[in-house]
């Protein structure tokens, strides 16, 4: 089983995956906790690039290629080994982050992406995926503390629009994507994901 | 004015754009030569993690995403502004390369490439393009001395189709690309690239 959270920066997915795995493990499930971009040596090296600062300028289409890339490796050296191994694979954003970020909070075109996201990932699709949504004032107020990093620092209308990204694909995928209140108490948000996992084992 | 080298490894165009880049230089022109991928800080970062050799299966859709993000940086920092300037350009390597390797060598999908090639160059096209045409076993006979990179070590094979898709790619864009037989004299191929650039200064 393939699982995937989703959501804008600060949205509680990495909280939410890390509780999911760690009750999969206590209760006798193989599971795999990983993220993206990252997730292999080289991914994450391509991660550190994407994140970091340049001294020149980023391109949107060059930063959908870095991310693409990243996944590439990331589906072929671990997801689809696991997999295949009969793990639980438990992924930190996947292929709606890069369709919701560089698709429509960039503005680069959707049919483009949706290609390039299927080239990288071959047959490799979540079975589940959690969107957890919250509004953009919510997601970068939890964030504010810590040192932003490249994209975390783009402006309020971005994320705006990379939340109704998600909630556009998330319309677009009712049998995979489930939609989450991500301002809900952090034990009533695991329950309900608790509940559709277990529905699923 | 942008001109472009492209061809197989030890094709000679390295050495070709060199002679044309001082030449241009003595003789009172602006002239930029650059290489792909890299070209710019950050491109050259993506070239060099192509390059080396990794701990991981390298997926052929990952190296395409890369060429290409560094060929956007390239595009955007480096070659557009000296375009503007009214700086002759002369790149080893540029889209074609893309498309003969990853397309005809890889047996990726063209028309995603030439898409994606499309996003990340804009409307910067070559306005010259020099295919040095050499059988596969006299280019790597020719850097067959120095140790190898990733790409060089690709089989016998691998490097044929690269050198069909080149003329290929030749004889659909016969206005921008001159195929120069590559195994003729240096000064001889010098000279007539020369000559088709001179005709257009």
């Amino acid at each position: 089983m393939f699982i995937t959270f989703e959501g804008i920066e600060g949205c509680g997915k990495s909280t939410q995956a890390k509780l999911l795995y760690e009750w999969l493990k206590e209760n006798g499930y193989k599971a795999l906790l990983t993220r993206e971009p990252g997730g292999t040596e080289a991914a994450e090296e391509i991660r550190n690039f994407i994140l970091k600062h340049h001294n020149e300028k980023f391109p949107a289409f060059a930063e959908l290629c870095l991310y693409i890339a990243a996944r590439g490796f990331h589906v072929e050296n671990l997801i689809k080994p696991s997999l295949q191994k009969g793990i639980i694979v438990i992924c930190d954003r996947f292929s709606d982050s890069t369709l919701a970020y560089q698709g429509y909070g960039r503005g680069l075109p959707i049919h483009l992406i949706t290609s390039m996201n299927k080239e990288a990932t071959g047959d490799i699709e979540p079975d589940i995926t959690f969107l957890l949504d919250v509004p953009v004032e919510v997601g970068l107020s939890r964030i504010k503390a810590k040192k932003k990093d490249r994209l975390e620092e783009e402006p309020l209308q971005f994320h705006q629009r990379v939340r109704e990204g998600f909630l556009k694909i998330a319309e677009e995928n009712p049998d995979r994507i489930v939609v989450i209140d991500g301002t809900k108490e952090k034990g009533t948000i695991f329950s309900e994901v608790l509940n559709q996992v277990v529905r699923r084992l």
